[in-house]
């Protein structure tokens, strides 16, 4: 009964889009299949089966097979994807580096590159003159026309309006209110998607890493920036403005250590990197976090100390993501884990402690499999996902 | 293209069950409508749409009107839902009360009736016979056969296995690994569904209250309890083991107040009724929470203190799920805000100093509407989803 309140699932155009994605989501998990099969299977009309197949052929993205179905009766022509017949190109913007993929319609990530660029030191316009050539670059090398690119997916850190295609703040890449999907299309003449990085992440995670098989999955990232993302059934978890999963600004301590938004008690003040090596530094004149991992395994007392902690407040985290979301797999990713693995043990142990009892076995925590790559592999995904949606 | 990694959802079986669910869905919200109207607007093959039809129309949940159709060609006939067709009785277990209520198929409550009950002082038989005879007698009066009966919802506090119909967990009602949907259905003969009564009760005003218009809603409530829940366009949120938004033993002060779960600074030793009585009992000999109101409205600088307090913590409660969830609206329900109306303006100062702020203006604090009734109007609309999903 609830349902009956959405118009907008009844809408022409959305069931026409849901029909379409159905038919090609159908020929992609049981192909070879006949337009036939396809009718039977999703109840839909022969008539509205192949108008859509027509669709997807004349678009490329289905192609009929030399092969006829085997049963008795008339032989029907067989329909599988077309691997070549779409690409997309997914696009991971960090701090200090820009991963450039290429992926086909079959996901297989065809070729990548990575750009040493610091965006926060150039101008908005030089990154997006990178970025575009640097597209134009790899299509050329694999011999691809644009005409055969869905699009640009990109997964950037900060807050971003995901419908809008706009990057409201981001501190990481010093840009406010950026229309970075316009930009990027105008340059390249591709439609460009742009995510939050960790939305694009678990997106990669759950179709071709660690949540694979997982449909209730969280994803904690703990380095520079703090922040999480959750998948449900294969659909990110987007919230009213696609803000959900903001962990960096959750009070932990609500009388606890000033944060740079103003507030006190901010879970990144706690756990961030900026966090770790402000504590560090009060004892030891170290560069970059690895040194601090590396006194933690020569087992120095302070450096013990603050990791320690540091678990400790992920633990309480994990508790409250937990109790909010109740996952069945908390993926955890970003330096922290891919600096210093041990960390995962030293969480079951501040878990067994910190996390509420009822909730202590429905869930697993586990480290991010893909690493650098999920974001170019969800940002693809996420472009992809745009070739029926036309 | 992340659709396709769930076979569920090509399950043919599904696809029967979402296009069935579709058609009473257009009936409902363009009636009267003609079955090629139907065809139209689904896509779907008029032999389909002819066969749900008329397993809607034996099921008695469609009728076919006196109307036509006004267009040129052939008259067709023009069908429309059958609100004495079905109807579910909706249940409301509390500590103290139990609410039973009867809904017919169009969502209207036609009647209800409150038990005084305490189960926790019964044994769980008694309270089982209690409300299966009162369920026989209400439809008596009514003069409804269990046949036209969808079932029964009931809502109910604690820790609830929707899939099995289990009570895992209720300190209010005092029972463990209850499987109290069979022992209802078994004395009934009604097919029973239950959950948590905060799922149940964000379905309620989603339907009828609070959140009607808002798809992206989160209810917190405050009072004997501590919970939430979430709804997003229309479904609950109910996370991998239905026990999402145990907001009660959120950690918000580490090292905190001992809960009596054995862990540290959890959320309801600073806001549940009973913290706030064990605070003002320090000050006053008071016997209720009410009494705790008067002296706030009263001015008395101890008890001001003691919801001032209260009420930030549930803004920083407000900001940690704004963070997480990103909803559009939160509805607070519960003895706090039901006793203490002016709650919402001390919240709406807090909330200023402790919502981070990109958020600040992204969701409204709303008092729940429905109060007693969310719960029944709830239940009752849980167990009329089944009408179709035979």
């Amino acid at each position: 009964m609830s349902e009956s309140k959405h118009t907008v699932k009844q809408d022409q155009e959305v069931i026409k889009q849901h029909n379409k994605q159905l038919v090609l989501d159908v020929i992609r998990t049981r192909r070879p299949i006949s337009r036939s099969e396809i009718s039977k299977i999703t109840e839909m009309s022969a008539t509205s089966v192949g108008r859509i197949v027509s669709e997807l052929t004349d678009e490329g993205l289905v192609r009929e097979t030399s092969l006829t179905s085997s049963g008795v009766g008339r032989k029907a022509v067989m329909l599988d994807i077309e691997p070549s017949g779409r690409y997309a190109i997914g696009i991971d913007i960090q701090k200090k580096r820009i991963v450039i993929g290429l992926m086909d319609f079959a996901e297989r990530l065809i070729t990548s590159k990575e750009l040493k660029h610091t965006s926060q030191e150039a101008q908005a316009e030089e990154t997006i003159a990178l970025m575009a050539s640097s597209v134009t670059a790899l299509l050329e090398e694999q011999g691809i026309s644009s005409a055969k690119v869905a699009g640009i997916g990109i997964g950037t850190p900060g807050v971003i309006d995901y419908e809008r295609g706009v990057v409201q703040f981001s501190s990481t890449l010093g840009w406010r209110d950026f229309p970075l999907a316009m930009r990027i299309q105008e340059k390249t003449g591709l439609r460009t998607v742009i995510d939050n990085d960790l939305k694009v992440k678990i997106l990669g995670e759950y179709l071709f890493g660690a949540a694979q098989g997982s449909d209730k999955t969280v994803l904690i990232n703990v380095g520079t920036g703090i922040g999480s993302s959750l998948i449900i059934n294969g659909d990110i978890f987007r919230g009213g403005s696609n803000s959900a999963g903001e962990l960096g600004h959750m009070t932990i301590h609500p009388h606890g250590n000033l944060c740079e938004c103003g507030k006190r008690g901010c879970l990144q003040t706690y756990i961030d990197e900026s966090a770790l090596l402000g504590e560090a530094r009060k004892v030891s004149a170290i560069r970059e976090i690895g040194e601090l991992f590396a006194a933690v395994r020569r087992n120095e007392e302070w450096a013990v100390e603050i990791i320690d902690r540091a678990a400790f407040h992920i633990a309480v985290t994990i508790n409250n993501i937990v109790c909010l979301y109740n996952p069945d797999t908390v993926i955890l990713s970003g330096d922290l884990v891919e600096g210093f693995g041990e960390i995962l043990e030293w969480l079951d142990r501040h878990c067994e402690q910190v996390v509420w009892e009822p909730f202590r076995d429905s869930f697993q925590v586990i480290a991010s499999r893909l690493h650098g790559r999920s974001i170019v592999l969800g940002a693809g995904a996420l472009a992809l996902q745009q070739a029926t949606h036309n």
